[in-house]
């Protein structure tokens, strides 16, 4: 069977041993966030995953979500365990202390994703939902809106939505085609047809608030042209209360490969009565305010379906025992050894090791330049956290994602067959990933907006963000014999980083298609580049702390960053070759010749 | 909406033009299978599929099959599937004539297989466990045991099934604890539980016939104490009909990832009547004789999903418009362009083509020397046949497999969100591939088989079966201009897999484990390099015949080819590499050290 621990462990070395995290104090608004306070807050969020939510993971995906005369349920038990989570106060933990948040810095709070991730990805999409309502309402909502919705998004009462997909378009929104009417009031009426609507209409919360984007009868053509609304299910009282119903009702739910657990609405608006938010047409702005935190967010759902996979398939390793080691018995006592003596097993296993702790460091990493780059006292320190962040979040969304779905199946493969079968929860892994490489922009389009918009930014700025560093790294460490081993493959694969960089810079100014058809394999080369270089941050601090640690932990991951440097930088080789070799072959083929093999 | 055509042209290409299949005809028992008659059989399978099994494929995965009081239901419609089936001879369409079979080559049989299993991968299970176990009583069974089964088999009344995975052992199976008690009539009892039962229960057929691995009383520990048994649900009578219940049942059903609408049965023998097959203890080799075949099956399990996966995100890559090509709107007078416009759908589309077309080449290479070991004349021309299949059956189980899921999930990728939602069908695709990559040996154990039993075997024979050919292709092409973008390619990266062989066979000679932990890199190695030669092949025979051509199909295979070799080839060097760093870091991670982390 699965099976979960909080890796507390892992978390509070990178967040405080690898980067200093309790720093974060110093930041203003943060001074409450002392080291105590931090491994508090991960001990009551590490029981909560354990036992309130991840008890309720396999019987949520079996149970499904049900849709009955215009009435959602969620799966038995997800009720009081909202409640209890939002009672905890968890739904607001990330928020403005001003509407009743706790303030918690976002670095921490990845944390805390995290451990909801690995436990109930699908539960924690329905606070994960809200608190994306939540950012794009305090950044451009206006104080009445502010008053309106914050408090009740916070203490988890209303819950909140992001609707933008249309049946016909999803990835260009400038298709889009509702409509919002405007009223003599002031609000709007909202006319069209949303799918894919996470969390859209369930029975966890009172009201349900729902981001729309709509066109204005007057709107240019395009992505310019879009509004974004707030369209509550009930109309809120001026005593906090519900109103009147809403003109607007789920017409259906999808039925989807995995989270089976979060409802997936079709909405559907008829004349529903909204309020703008921000500025006309500026919809697109807002959206994407929400969406860079949202593109964060789905990267740590892989991190964390990966390290639940990770320790069930570790755990299955040790137990299941089957052939015996290829040098002889290691278990003589026993009619077979543990499958983790088999070189294979292994692996895997430290292939997803490798891979799920080198994504934790680099998602920490982000998340702290990102509380910098919004706390950051000094505009310059803001300015060169935001630059890391903007260049970094589609690598971690892509990247963490793919990840996320590697490690998933590499936990079914260790337990073959029997990680077909559903009831021993691995297979879940697999299909509950495999959304997050589509949602929030597929993982093509991340590379796109890597390639396209962060890559040239500002003469290469946000580059600089992360190349100083790694470069300052390998100077620093050049010299020093223990090191040379780390040094030497990350400074191989960081040439051929920038030796691809430079060479789609060029090729893409002449031909764009050059640059879009190198974009996926530079996305996965930086992928590779920034956990090599993470990774040897980590064994530098491991080597000097492994002799004086019984548990092994230090030494573990020394061990875990050598396999990195052997086995999984190599592949930055074939990504480069691959970029070399250009776009010709990609362009070249007419679109008829894809098919004539079937139709000739 | 997932579409599928069946790719005739493309088999005919590689059969005929490739590899000259019309050749068998030459021998000894296929004289009748001329072009034309291979060509109608074609027609009438890619019918068969597409008219009565692709209908079916959705709906038996949503429905699955049911178990009720001992019953087992299979989905909707696949009673009267199977009926046609069995009326139209395609159970038997591959046996001896002797049983009433058509005795169609093994080459030509795999191109109906690979269109069973593109239109309904979980029907196909049902006559193809079947078909395992006529093998192993054709090779092994008494006559009488032949003449009592084997034209039931043939017409499809009765099924066959393979047990032998028990709770505690799969890959191990001299672990298995069901007995066989002899008894004075010459039958024996047997008793036992076995898992993972594909067809051990269904509605489809009068009969069902269990191929069950047990052990005799007296039996040496280990492989080598394990004998087959036929133990059918009821008794042959002489007149051919069924006579009394056998104490065997379904106990359940496994609920599954996907194939769902194969019965996967638990199957409890009480006492029940069997009959040996073959010599006591000898049941191992009676089961591999099934499994080689049953590998190479397997292998076009995952071919047929990723070519049915392939045309489906073709098709919507085709119609789905979203976004304007890099360059400029292509199709400015709709709203969008298709989003095969897109360098990286395009990448995504290649690589599947690529792939899908390049394993079809490779299966039919096998499957050709599968009919030459079998039939040629001279001893020595069977033997070569035989050293080339057993070389490369684990490769076509493993990295068949693993590009059907690759592509599956390609396909996924292609649709976006709509390819996480169940009506499109995408989804089923990849959770049908993930089995694949699981049953009939883990891939792991393929690649064990490969380096540890196919690779050392009489001096390196094995091996010169496929070392030979491809070093005299590249010698015979390496002065011709022409060819030189493919020859220069494939000799730099067959380069790469002699020096891997070379390197793992004197490490592993030394330690095992180096060849254990080389194994899976090795054996993906071989698979890209077998590809590699093939389109080189598949790309001269396609530049001689692409100027008369207006179809456009030969432009097509030399423009895929271009992209094998520029894109999926450098992959060899991060797999060399990888190879090269050796072992240590896979063994040298003491068993605790993988799990402090979250112990600590």
């Amino acid at each position: 069977m699965a099976t979960f621990t909080p890796p507390l462990r892992e978390m509070k070395f990178v967040f405080r041993e690898l980067f200093n995290g309790d720093d974060l104090q110093n930041l203003k608004g943060y001074g409450d966030f002392s080291a105590d306070v931090v491994d508090a807050v991960l001990e009551e969020a590490g029981k909560l995953s354990t036992e309130v939510l991840f008890p309720l993971n396999l019987s949520g995906d079996e149970e499904g979500c049900t849709f009955e005369n215009g009435v959602v349920r969620t799966p038995k038990g997800f009720k009081e365990a909202y409640q209890q989570f939002a009672a905890g106060g968890w739904c607001g933990i990330a928020c403005d202390p001003e509407y009743g948040g706790q303030g918690l810095p976002k670095a921490i709070n990845m944390m805390i994703e995290e451990l909801i991730c690995s436990s109930n990805m699908a539960f924690g999409m329905y606070p994960g939902l809200t608190h994306g309502a939540y950012n794009a309402l305090e950044l451009y909502g206006t104080d009445e809106q502010k008053a309106t919705y914050l408090p009740k998004f916070v203490d988890g009462s209303w819950s909140g939505t992001m609707c933008l997909t249309e049946p016909h378009c999803g990835t260009d929104l400038g298709l889009i085609r509702t409509k919002a009417d405007p009223q003599p009031d002031g609000s709007y009426k909202i006319t069209g047809t949303k799918i894919f609507i996470s969390a859209g209409e369930h029975d966890l919360t009172q009201n349900i608030c729902h981001l729309v984007l709509a066109k204005l009868p007057e709107a240019p053509a395009g992505v310019k042209g879009i509004s974004l609304f707030i369209v509550p299910k009930f109309m809120p009282k001026p005593d906090g209360g519900v109103g009147q119903r809403n003109s607007l009702a789920c017409g259906s739910l999808e039925h989807k490969m995995g989270i089976k657990a979060n409802a997936t609405c079709v909405m559907n608006f008829d004349n529903a009565i909204g309020w703008l938010v921000g500025e006309k047409h500026k919809g697109m702005r807002a959206m994407f305010a929400m969406m860079n935190t949202a593109r964060l967010g789905v990267g740590v759902q892989g991190l964390g379906l990966a390290e639940v996979a990770y320790q069930s398939g570790l755990a299955y390793a040790k137990d299941r025992i089957q052939g015996r080691a290829l040098k002889g018995a290691q278990h003589p006592d026993k009619a077979a050894d543990p499958i983790i003596v088999h070189p294979d097993v292994r692996k895997n296993l430290l292939t997803a090791k490798s891979l799920t702790e080198g994504v934790r460091a680099l998602v920490m990493w982000v998340a702290l330049e990102l509380d910098r780059s919004a706390k950051a006292e000094a505009a310059e320190e803001r300015q060169a956290a935001d630059d890391l962040v903007q260049l970094l979040t589609p690598v971690v969304k892509s990247f963490g994602t793919d990840v996320g779905f590697e490690v998933a199946n590499i936990g079914v493969q260790i337990y073959g067959g029997h990680g077909f079968i559903r009831e021993h929860g691995m297979e879940q892994f697999v299909r509950d990933a495999r959304i997050t490489q589509l949602y929030e922009g597929t993982n093509g389009i991340q590379a796109l907006d890597l390639v396209g918009r962060k890559m040239g930014a500002h003469y290469g700025r946000y580059l600089r963000a992360f190349f100083h560093p790694v470069q300052e790294f390998i100077e620093q460490n050049a010299s020093d014999p223990a090191m040379e081993e780390y040094t030497l493959a990350l400074a191989k694969a960081f040439g051929r980083l920038q030796q691809a960089v430079g060479a789609t810079a060029q090729k893409g100014m002449g031909n764009p298609n050059e640059a879009g058809a190198a974009a996926m394999d530079l996305l996965n080369l930086f992928g590779y580049v920034a956990l090599g270089y993470l990774w040897a941050r980590m064994a530098k601090l491991a080597l000097t702390k492994q002799n004086d640690d019984p548990t092994g932990f230090y030494k573990s991951k020394v061990k875990t960053a050598n396999f990195y440097m052997a086995k999984m930088l190599p592949k930055t080789g074939a990504l480069l070759s691959s970029i070399l070799a250009g776009g010709n072959s990609i362009m070249d083929m007419e679109e008829e010749l894809f098919g004539t093999a079937v139709a000739a």
